[in-house]
C-alpha cells in the first residue's frame, strides 16, 4: 500500500491545556495535549533555556485484549523508547533559548491503537505543540518564535517483499523490516530508525523505504498546515 | 444549585472494547471502557463466578497545572479510594454467578476534570458495563442476566450553608461537607460517603443532602435509559 | 447485638512518644502512639499552621493466618483508605492554626484484629492525640487549645436483617451492609461511610443504623472522658 | 556495668498466633509472635523439611524522633542484617527435618527501643518459638522434638575502655567496640559479631567481651527457663 | 576521522560462562559474557524455539564522575534502549528454531566508557555469543547451526560538518548527527538509528554516513574473524 | 587447608577512577574501583569531615548459573550485609576529619566468584583506596594522611572438623562454621563475624579459627605492601 490512511485532526478537544488535539489516522486515535509551565526542571534552572519533553501511554481499552496500566513502577522498554523519540524529535525543531525558562510537556495518550501510534503521536503532537507555543508567542517575529519549522512522522516497512506506507497493526505484524522516519516539513531528516524484524535489508530496500516515507511526510505536512490554518506559524 | 450539569453520552467512542463511552457532565469528561475477558483472577478460579473491577486515572492534561502520571509504583491514596468505590458499586448490582467465569474491567480515564469525576465514572461506566454485558447476554431472560438493575452516582455538598447538587471543582473546593451517593435506579443505597472537610454536619443537613442526591440520581437514571434506548436491559 | 464490646484503655503504654495508648475493644487490640514534631511537611511551611496525619498498620501476628508486611512499596488499598479516614477525622476536630507549625502523627498499629480496627484506631487514637496535644497545650484556655472537642467512631451493620452495633470479625463477614460512623462527642457527623456488600439498603435501614451508631458514640465518649480524667480538655 | 537490665516476659500477649511474647529488657520492649503454617516456601517444597524465618521491625513510635515506616519498598540495611541474624540463629538450634513441611515465622516488632533490640528479639523470640513448636510437638520425645536446645543473645561492648554488658542506647552510642553474641543454653557459640566503631580491638579485649557475654547468656537462659516453666522442652 | 580506533579482543576472560570476552576499542572497555541455559522464558515454553536476550550496564567506575548503580528499580531510558537494540540485533542473525529450547543471555558490562559502548557491546558480544553457541553446536553442519552469519556495529556522526567514524566521547558530544549502524558481515542492514542532536540532516549526509559505516563494519568483521580463528563458524 | 590461594593484583586496571584494582585470589576475581568526589552526602555537609562508603555487586556472568541483576529495586540481604561490612571496615582505619569534605566510594564488582568475594573486596579494595587517597595526599606527613594504617580480610571455617583458611566455594559450602575476619596490618581486630551454619562452635574452635585468620592476614598484608611498593603510605 502506498497511500496514507485517512487523517482527521480535532483541535481544542479538551480545555485545560493550551494545546489539545484528537488525532485519528485510520483506526489509531491519540489524544495529544501540550501543557506549559513557567519553570524548567531542576537540572536546567538558570541556563536561560526552556525544555520540551513528551510522555507516551496506551490506555487500557486501546487494545484488545486490554493492556495493563504501567503503574507498577516499571515503565516498559517500548514505552520508554517511544517517549524518548517523541521528545527528541520536538527538541530538534525547537530553539530552547527562544522558549525562555518554560517547559512544554506533550502527553500522547493512545485511546485506540491500530499501528503507527508513535508516528501519530508526533504528527498530532506538533499541532498541540504549536497551539501551546502560540498561547505565548502568537504573532512573534520568526527571529523570536521558538519553533524553527514543522515536523511529521510516518512508518514504512517491507511487507511481502513490497515497500509499504503507514502500516496498520496487521501489516506491521507481517513486516520484515520496519522503519520510522521523522522529518521536518522542509524535508530534512530528524530521526531514522530502521529495524530488521528477525530479518535484514539491503541498500535498495533502504532507498525505497526512504522515498516512500518522504512522500508520506510531504502529505502529512499539508494536512497539518490545513488543520492549523492561520495559526500555522511559518 | 439544585440542578444537574448538562450530561452527554457518546457510546462506542472507541472500538476495541465491547463497552466504550465518552461521558460529559458539565466540563468533566471521562472515557469509560469496559473490557471483557473469558477468565477470572487466580484467586477466583474454580468458583464458577465472574469478577468486575475498575480502574480510575486522570490523564496528565485533564487538569491545569498538569497532573503527573502515577508511574512511580505508588498509586496515590485518592486514586485507590476512588477505584475501589467504583468497582464495589458495580459489583453491588451484579450477580457474579450469572456472569460465569468472566472478568469485566471498567477503565475510567478522566480526559478533563471539573469536579465529580468519580461519580461521572460510575454513571458513565454503567453504560459501558451494560454494552459489554450485552455483547454476551443480549436478550437473555432476566433470570440469567448478570446485572440486577442500573445504578448512578452523584455528589452533593453544603456550600455557603446551602445543600448543593453535582458540585463542579470551584464549588467542591468551597464545600464544608462533601457527600458522594451511589444508588440503584430503583432508589436503594449502594454507597453513602459523607465527609466533613475540616467541618462537621448534623442530622438535618444529612437529610437535606440525601434528598437532593435522590433527586439527581432519578434524573441521571432517565438519562442513562435514553442513552441505552432499546439496549436497556431491564 | 445492640451493646458495645468491652473497652479498656491503657495510657502511656510506651514512653518515647507524648501519647501512647493500648486500646482494647473486645478482642481487637490497637497500639496508638502520637508523635509530635516542631515542623510541618514541606508543602505547608510558612502557612503558620500545623498538620495532623495518621498511619495504620496491622502487625503480621495480628491475624491468623499471618498477614504479610507491607514492605514491597505497595501499601494496599484498604490500608490507604483507612489511614486517610483516620487523619481526616482528627483534622475535622482540630484548629490547625492554633496548633502552630507542629506536626502530629497518630500511628495505629493493630496488635490483634477482631473487627472494628479502624474505629478502634480513631477512638483510641483520640486519647493519644489529647495526651500529645496536652504535652504542649495543657491548661491553655479554650480559645487557644487546638482541638475543638472529642470524637469517637463505631461500626454498625445489618446482620441477618437486624441492625447491629460494633461488629466483630465474624459478624462483619456476615453483614449485608457495613457502615462506619465518626462523630464528635457533641453528636455531629464527621464521616459516614455506608457500603452495601454486594447488597443495597433503604432509608429505614439507614435511619436505624445511624440511631444505633449514635448510641455507641455516646457511650464511647463517656469511656474516653473517664480514661482521660482530669486531662480531658473541654 | 556488668549486670543485665531487668527482664520481664509476658507470654500469650496476643491470641492469634501460637507464640506471642511481650519481652521487656530495661526500657526496650519487643513483641515477638511466632506464626505457624503447614507449608514451606516454594523453593523448599518436596524436601521433607521445614523452615524458620524472622522479620524485625521498629514501630514508628518506638523511638523519638518518630521512625518512618519501611513501606517504600526499600528495607534498610540495618533491618535486613538484623532479621537475617535472627532467622539464622533460630535455624542453628533447629532440626528442620523433624519440623516437617511447616514454616515458622518469628515477627519481632519493637514497641519501644532503648538498645539491644536485636538481642531482645532473639532472647524473647525463643519463648514464642517454643510455644509455637509446642502447639504441635508438646510432649514429643527428644528424638522427635525439632529444637535441639535453647539459645539467648546479648550485646557487650567496650565503653570508656571498660567491657560492659547489655548496652542501653546511651552506652551503645558511646561504645568503641560493639559485639553481639548468640549462644546456646549449653554454652556453644551460634553467632559472634564484633565491630570496631571507627576503632579496633585486641585479643585481650576480645577475651574479656566473650567472658562477659557468656555470663549474661547464662543468666538469660535461667530467666527463659523460668518463664516457660513446665513448657521448657529439654 | 575516518579510521577505527584500535580494537583488542581477549576471549575466555572469565571462566564461568561459555562465552566471555574483554573487548577494548580505544579507551572503551566492555566485558561481554554469554550465559546459556537449557530453558526458555515462560512465555516461550513449548514453542520449540530458543531465545536470545541482552543486558547492558555501566559499572560505577566506568565514568568520571562516578555513575550511580541502577538499583532503585528504575532502569534508565538510555539503558533500556541500548539493551533492546543489542538483543534485537543478535536475534536478527539467529535461527531460534535451530537453537532449540535454550536461552542465551549476553551481558555487556562496561568497565571503562569512552564513546561507542553500545556498538562495542554488539561487536564484542558476537564473539561471546559464538563461543557460547559453539559450546553446544561446534562442528554442526550449516543447516543446523543456529547463527546465520556474523554481525558488527559501529557509530558514525557528523562532527564539525564532516562525516566521522567510531566516535569517542569527546567527538560524540560535538556531533550534530549521530548514527548507529548494525550490519551483517555480509553487508546487509540490521539496524539503522540516525538522530539529529538538536539538528537535522539531509540525503547527502545520510549517504556519506552509511558509506563510512559500511567501511567500518567490513574492518570489524575481519577483526572478529581473526579473533575467532578456527572457531569462526561460517 | 592452611595456605592462602594465590593472589595477583593489577593496579590501574581502568583509567577513569583514581584507584582501580583487578584483584584475583584463586578463581575469585574482583574489580575494585575507588572514586573520589569533592563533596559529602547531604547529611554530612558542614561537619568538616569526609565519608567513605562501598558498594558490592556480582556481575551476572560471575557465577554459573547466571545471577540476575539487582535492578528490581530490592538489593538482596546478602549484598546489603556485605557492602555495609566493607564500608565500615574502611572507615575503621580512616580519619575522616583529615579527609576533609570529600567522599570516597569503593565499588567492588565481582567478575568471577569462587568463594571469599567479600574478603577479596576488602583486601583488594584497600589498594584502590590507597591509590585514590594518594591522588590527593601523596607525600603528606603521617599527621595529615587520612588512613591510619592498612587492613586486610580473610575467611576461615571449620570443614570436616578441621580449621581451614581462605575457603573457596566448594569448601565454603561444606563448612560447619564460617568466620570472616578483618584486621589491621598491625594485628588488631576490625570485624569478627563467626556464624554456625546450622551448627555451633566452642571456645577451642574459636581460638583455632582466630589464629589461622591472623596468619592469613599477615601474609595478605605483605602482598599488599609489595603491590603498592613505594606508594605504601605508612
Amino acid at each position: 500500500m502506498q497511500a496514507l490512511r485517512p487523517v482527521t485532526i480535532q483541535r481544542h478537544f479538551t480545555a485545560h491545556t493550551p494545546g489539545s488535539v484528537l488525532y485519528r489516522c485510520g483506526d489509531t486515535v491519540v489524544l495529544c495535549t501540550a501543557s506549559l509551565e513557567n519553570k524548567v526542571p531542576d537540572w536546567m534552572v538558570g541556563k536561560g533555556k526552556g525544555w520540551i519533553t513528551a510522555e507516551y501511554n496506551m490506555l487500557p481499552g486501546s487494545t484488545s485484549p486490554r493492556k495493563s496500566r504501567e503503574r507498577s513502577g516499571k515503565v516498559d522498554g517500548r514505552t520508554t523508547e517511544i517517549q524518548r523519540l517523541i521528545g527528541r524529535s520536538f527538541r530538534a525543531i525547537a530553539d530552547l533559548k527562544k522558549l525562555g525558562e518554560r517547559s512544554l510537556t506533550i502527553d500522547c495518550d493512545v485511546l485506540q491503537a491500530d499501528g503507527g501510534t508513535r508516528t501519530a503521536s508526533i504528527t498530532g503532537g506538533l499541532i498541540a505543540l504549536v497551539d501551546a507555543v502560540n498561547s505565548v508567542f502568537k504573532g512573534a517575529p520568526a527571529s523570536e518564535y521558538p519553533l524553527n519549522g514543522s515536523l511529521a512522522a510516518i512508518s514504512v516497512g517491507i511487507v511481502d517483499g513490497q515497500p509499504s506506507l503507514d502500516l496498520d497493526y496487521i501489516r506491521d505484524s507481517q513486516a520484515d523490516v520496519d522503519m520510522n522516519v521523522v522529518m521536518t516539513g522542509a524535508g530534512r531528516f530528524i530521526e531514522l530508525q530502521g529495524t530488521g524484524e528477525e530479518a535484514t535489508f539491503d541498500d535498495d530496500q533502504l532507498a525505497a523505504l526512504i522515498k516512500l516515507a518522504k512522500h508520506g511526510i510531504t502529505e502529512l505536512t499539508q494536512i497539518q498546515r490545513s488543520a492549523l490554518g492561520e495559526d500555522w506559524p511559518w
